[in-house]
């Protein structure tokens, strides 16, 4: 069972630890996304160099290519793709939803065909798990029911209860595996509706998982109305268990959200707004693209010592962008990924001084900014 | 003046030695091609753990793209690019002839329509040197005059009168300049006429430059024409001078060529070919997309020690080039590199232990071939 060590709290905002199988996790943590067994344009010594303590790779994309038989070669993920440290496998469910064709929805499972080939294949609450114990991930998560934005009253009650069955099968099938090293999630659905949120949560939770996730949220709805739902569901989760919110966000959303008592994130946005030419810093976003920097010989972020800012200028960064040149995309994408990381962790250091609101401050006038006033 | 120190010999082959203001090279040598300031999909630090010595960049591309004005702000491309070895640039003047729009050949030089946005120029020899001592290159070429092949004897001739005194025009406005710390190399031409060659090599070497290089080879002509071109005129160039034949070529012709007398090049192909798929192996070459290795969980090459086959599966590269991921790219050009790299060194090891020709033998047998006999 996963034992969440919480150190130190400032406000809600929590600082915690706790041990996987391929090594102990910090909390608050950000999770660079490697989808198809790769955290884009970047090597596993580059997300190390960058201090990333896990990875979230993807068991919708890995069951369609290369497959469980090839990674199964490998014993999982980790010797596949040369990264040892943790993993966390997402169920499929949010792939299937976004990025298959004619998938269509049963009390089994998803019935769907492939984004690449066409191919015809069933996602179930077991064949999840399956998938993500084959991957032999650290933290696998139990398939969950998406929904559209925005969705009724009744489509998000039938998501709920739906989402709460899966949960129950997929807590059933992972406990008759023998030997499993994982810890499987639980996710909190309910879509925009508070209640929804409050009811989703008691029904996960009682199933009893050694960890939680909010699931369904920045899916399209308003920026407030995220947050409302986030402020809403977090306390509602055990304190004694990591939290998780799925698919988050922006520096000021993890910002704000880690000041709620999260404790684990992803987001495909330091890796995909690299290849964008969008880089993050403590003043706010640039993009690379930008004429004013065609010659300015100084670095990224003067405050950031990854290996871009340490050894490159914005001027070269802005050619290599200009000329579409491979070591753009992957420069870029070694300052974000090291900016998100480092920012999480800046605010774990925070919250073991008791200093976590002061960061918030500084965060915020770093950026010429006051802290929305979400509630 | 660059103090070309030969070494050893075993048969025609050379193992030398030169110093530039970036540092030794140690012939023979491969120069990865690293055309807009980048070798595409690396960076400096994984060139180095290839154990490449120089690097060639390329003046038309430089010129147009970011421009030397913001080159020169960083005192050359050595800190613009973070690459602080040596570097050599071509003149210009094949990438004119392969990629300008609407280029017009005058005795003056070439005017030509940049393919990247229309804009009009002027390459002459002048601006060629001149652009070559703002990049702050170790090694410059002088501008040269490239024929499509096939040519006619009459238009080899006129090329090659125009190399010669274009040759002339760089040579001198070279010497006019002040501080100057990069060795100048002439470049012979003629096309495929072994007496064209003879008197451009003659008129080239009167002029005196630090090295030789010859151009015009690998555009097209039959292998055994451009072995014969190489055999005829490399003895041509004085032995006390570096030797360098521009833009060849495959493994074999690399082998050849050094048995021939050649102690420099550069060539595409381990950086293009990686990013088709394609792996040079001790076996010979190898595409990744091939379903064999689908399920292979060994190497590339396992007598390879690139950090690609000491990480990675052919499995997961194939994997990754499937998915299209830059990864992919990198992975395989590290490899590649380092192919090209060691393959030369190993044969700079064989010359000065007098073993070349064993070398060879050993070389195309691991291949299972034989030797081609070329003349
Ligand atoms: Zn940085
Ligand atoms: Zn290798």
């Amino acid at each position: 069972m996963l034992d969440f060590n919480l150190i130190a709290q400032s406000g809600a905002a929590r600082a915690g630890e706790f041990s996987t199988a391929h090594g102990n996790i910090k909390t608050p943590v950000f999770m660079p996304v490697g989808t198809q067994a790769t955290v884009k344009a970047l090597t596993p010594e580059e997300l190390e160099a960058a201090g990333a303590q896990i990875i979230l790779s993807n068991t919708y994309h890995l069951y369609l290519r290369p497959g469980t038989d090839i990674i199964g070669r490998f014993d999982g993920l980790h010797r596949f793709m040369h990264w040892d440290r943790p993993i966390l496998t997402d169920s499929g469910g949010f792939q299937v939803f976004s990025l298959a064709k004619l998938r269509k929805l049963t009390e089994k499972g998803y019935r769907f065909q492939s984004h690449i080939d066409g191919s015809k294949h069933m996602l179930s609450p077991e064949t999840s798990i399956k998938v993500q114990i084959a991957l032999n991930s650290d933290i696998i998560m139990c398939l969950d029911q998406c929904l559209e934005h925005p969705a009724t009253r009744e489509q998000a009650v039938a998501a709920l209860e739906l989402t709460s069955r899966w949960a129950r099968r997929c807590k059933t099938f992972w406990e008759d595996r023998t030997g499993r090293r994982n810890h499987l999630f639980g996710i909190v659905q309910g879509g925009m509706f508070a209640d929804l949120r409050q009811r989703s949560a008691e029904e996960i939770t009682a199933i009893d998982f050694p960890g939680y996730a909010i699931g369904g949220l920045s899916v399209g709805e308003p920026k407030e109305l995220m947050m409302e739902m986030a402020a809403h569901t977090l306390p509602l989760l055990p304190a004694d268990r990591p939290r998780y919110i799925m698919g988050v966000g922006t520096p000021e959303d993890l910002v704000e959200l880690v000041g709620l008592g999260a404790d684990m994130f992803d987001c495909v946005m330091p890796t995909r707004n690299a290849r964008n030419g969008q880089l993050f810093t403590e003043q706010g976003t640039i993009n690379i693209c930008n004429a004013r920097f065609r010659d300015d010989t100084g670095p990224v972020d003067p405050a950031c010592d990854c290996y871009t800012c340490r050894h490159y200028s914005l001027a070269y960064l802005r050619h290599l962008y200009m000329a579409r040149e491979i070591l753009a995309y992957r420069l870029n994408t070694i300052h974000n990924v090291h900016y998100y990381v480092n920012l999480v962790k800046a605010m774990r250091e925070a919250i073991m001084a008791g200093t976590f609101k002061a960061f918030k401050d500084a965060f915020y006038a770093k950026r010429g900014k006051i802290e929305p006033a979400w509630f």
